[in-house]
């Protein structure tokens, strides 16, 4: 991953980076002996959240002793797309499971499922973390949430959104053991988003732009799975996953706060 | 703009084409003499909505006739992007003023303010084709809503969703002067999208990711101009522009819906 920004939030996440390269300009900076000038500089690379200093003094020991200073032309070459940002990190990629959920207040989990492009991945994390969800599980098909392009469109939600990758029966049998209620998104169904109940333990199922859903979200032993959909009024007949994504979860958390507010 | 869907948007819309180019292949399935393969090739192009024929029929005789029939290799160089479509249109783009607006029932538009990227215009006219909006008015720094990668991000929306092109001060005094009430949405504000009353006439401006609103969007002489804010939960500070505008014009929808069954 690359940036400032989605490096800090990798750290607070819990990831242990395997190296860090910085050029050789921002390694000055994020040296402790830097000085006036390169602090701007990472201050403001790093959104104004905090100093390189903090940043410095989180690394574990051991990175932060073997902190690569590359060049420009080695940073251009290695860092995604055409921005470079200053730094690239390299992290093993976690492997968080169900069980690593931790539920919190909201009871809101955002399940995508066959989601092909990492920017749309990565946008719906984005959109989780706005609306205050619990998590979002990923079914095995979907696309890797920490490839670059999923990292960047999500700004580092992919790691502060706990995440896990579970097949679809396993993902629903522990939804229903843990007391959620599964909607799916479907076009083709006649309930519309603002009819339903979406307080309590929610899970809401979305599908890829392309495909849909895939057949295990239907009702079965395992669980049930209801149908709801955004209303469509205009001529194009689907909205941009991560779009259908936002508009379920804001809707949840509307109820929520309407409620609250009694 | 290419592809089969795009173009008869935009033949529905109005528009003049200046010239259709299409492959061998395609070009045979277009013609009035078109085998049974090929149609059925030009009907999945067109996702279904009709066959080639229909198309063919309602391209002006002008154009009809001259009618271009390109190699692939040159359909390669002229189509946008990696995935030729088998159609490249060329249209003048239209000159729509706020005078060409036809407000419908909706009462609903959405003010898209100094977007930069063409994807992010064409994804917010997708969600205000299907949030019912009645137009989009783009200040002028604003992304081209023409551009082909607007285009293709929208669906084709931007040909179905009347838009204009405006200038800040003039886009507010029609808006008053035509009864819409309008609402910025700005992160600093206290007030959420949910607490307040998004039916009637409604205009709601959206501001660019990394720049928010410019200062024209404050009330004045002009016009009155309040704030409302999307509630963010989580560490990410701002949601993609479209999917703030999609959070504002299905709010606006919702209401409405409530209102419609009282």
């Amino acid at each position: 991953m690359d940036g400032w920004r989605e490096l800090d939030q990798a750290l607070r996440a819990g990831l242990t980076p395997l190296g860090i390269y910085v050029c050789g300009e921002s390694s000055i900076a994020i040296d402790s002996s830097f000085d006036t000038t390169g602090n701007r500089r990472i201050a403001d690379a790093t959104h104004g959240q905090e100093g390189a200093e903090d940043l410095h003094d989180r690394l574990p020991p051991a990175v932060r002793d073997t902190l690569v200073t590359v060049s420009d032309a080695v940073m251009k070459k290695i860092a995604y797309g055409q921005s470079a940002r200053g730094v690239v990190a390299e992290f093993q990629a976690p492997r968080w499971g169900l069980g690593d959920l931790r539920l919190g207040e909201s009871g809101l989990i955002l399940v995508l499922d066959r989601f092909e492009k990492p920017g749309n991945v990565g946008a719906a994390f984005r959109c989780a973390d706005a609306a205050g969800a619990d998590a979002v599980i990923l079914t095995p098909s979907t696309a890797d949430r920490f490839n670059p392009n999923a990292i960047r469109s999500s700004l580092g939600a992919v790691f502060s959104v706990p995440s896990a990758v579970a097949d679809e029966d396993q993902a629903k049998a522990w939804l229903a053991a843990e007391g959620f209620r599964l909607w799916a998104a479907r076009v083709e169904t006649s309930r519309v988003i603002w009819e339903a109940d979406l307080t309590g333990r929610v899970a809401m199922i979305i599908g890829s732009e392309a495909d849909g859903l895939g057949d295990h979200w239907c009702s079965d032993e395992i669980a049930t799975v209801e149908s709801l959909r955004i209303p469509m009024a205009g001529d194009v007949d689907s909205l941009n996953a991560s779009v259908s994504a936002a508009l379920f979860l804001f809707e949840a958390t509307r109820q929520r706060t309407e409620i609250a507010k009694r």
